[in-house]
């Protein structure tokens, strides 16, 4: 069984990443969504393990040190990480592993893991984008404006990414992605073994 | 609109290639395949600018010495090759051109335009190709054999192609083809201009 895929996601502010993650998973089964870690105190609802591991701030450094955070940052005094054990042992089992990722962590990651594959979701105009958040409705004016200024400044980071796939059609999007995956699969490094063994079988037949 | 892809694909004796890019050409209209020029003289009901392009020698060399042709091999005393302006015309129409390519040309033709994506086409196992070869009936022992012991000697080449796809079932074999091609339009490097004018719409609205 060949190893599963690092697939690392993100997307500026209000791309539409949630829906169209929502649709992938549902169409896709041997994709999981790798939990971050944390070191703030959980909501009312969320559960270790679920939305996050939720650890000490000792217990977060501790992996840190040890090599154990694929990658992490620090926000508004806390922690947040992907820990390295649970999307190894994924990947091992052939499961393709989905990260999301803050858009500055893009560059961060490729630089760890050269082999994940990234791709950056972005909307197909700031037009639409706004119209987007506008039709929340459960927005302020500020606000819109404000995760506006935040995707402008996000959007050039799309560079750092192997792939941008815009989220105009949502259907097509997902199509986008499901072909990414597909096609990585297909990729020559990631099937050397299956070449050779094609050819040691011609040697038991000879 | 996108610059279109040009596509090589590779597929060693018995491997099935024709059968694929069949289902592949049916099921996708933005695809055309490129004609070959060569200086080996038409078979009957083979006609001028559709199996080939029917060169004299001199012509041949010259558009060699003119740099107009892609790619070129000579093969028992005749010149087979790809002109290059029907391609670059269909890619700036943004069609995707493939080119069949022998599996020993894969390489050159990476060399002379990286931006081609390439693909081989293998067959699952020796077993199943052997199989395959002596279902058609047609083929005495002998050639079958040496059929094989080329394919043997032509899989290693699989490792100068971007992919690699296992002509298994067949209607894997076209969505493997379809994805690869989807995914490519989505890498980030064909996508810069695309990126841009989302950003650039933004001052526009501002």
């Amino acid at each position: 069984m060949n190893e599963g895929l690092l697939v690392v996601i993100s997307a500026p502010s209000g791309g539409g990443k949630g829906t169209i993650l929502k649709e992938l998973f549902a169409k896709d089964d041997n994709l999981v969504l790798s939990v971050s870690a944390t070191t703030r105190s959980p909501r009312p609802g969320e559960e270790h393990g679920k939305q996050y591991y939720f650890l000490q701030k000792e217990e977060f450094e501790e992996l840190i040190s040890q090599g154990k955070m694929l990658e992490y940052a620090q926000y508004v005094g806390n922690y947040y990480g992907t820990p390295r054990e649970p999307v190894e042992q994924w990947m091992a089992q052939g499961k393709d592993v989905v990260l999301e990722i803050e858009v500055q962590g893009g560059a961060q990651i490729k630089k760890l893991m050269p082999g994940c594959v990234s791709i950056f979701i972005l909307p197909p105009s700031m037009e639409v984008l706004e119209k987007r958040l506008r039709d929340r409705g459960t927005e302020e004016d500020a606000t819109v404006r404000k995760r506006l200024e935040k995707a402008r400044e996000e959007i050039p980071h799309a560079k750092d990414y192997d792939y941008v796939v815009f989220n105009d059609r949502l259907e097509d999007a997902v199509e986008d992605l499901r072909a990414i995956l597909r096609a990585e699969k297909r990729k020559y490094h990631r099937n050397e073994t299956a070449v050779e063994r094609v050819l040691d079988h011609a040697e038991t037949v000879r």
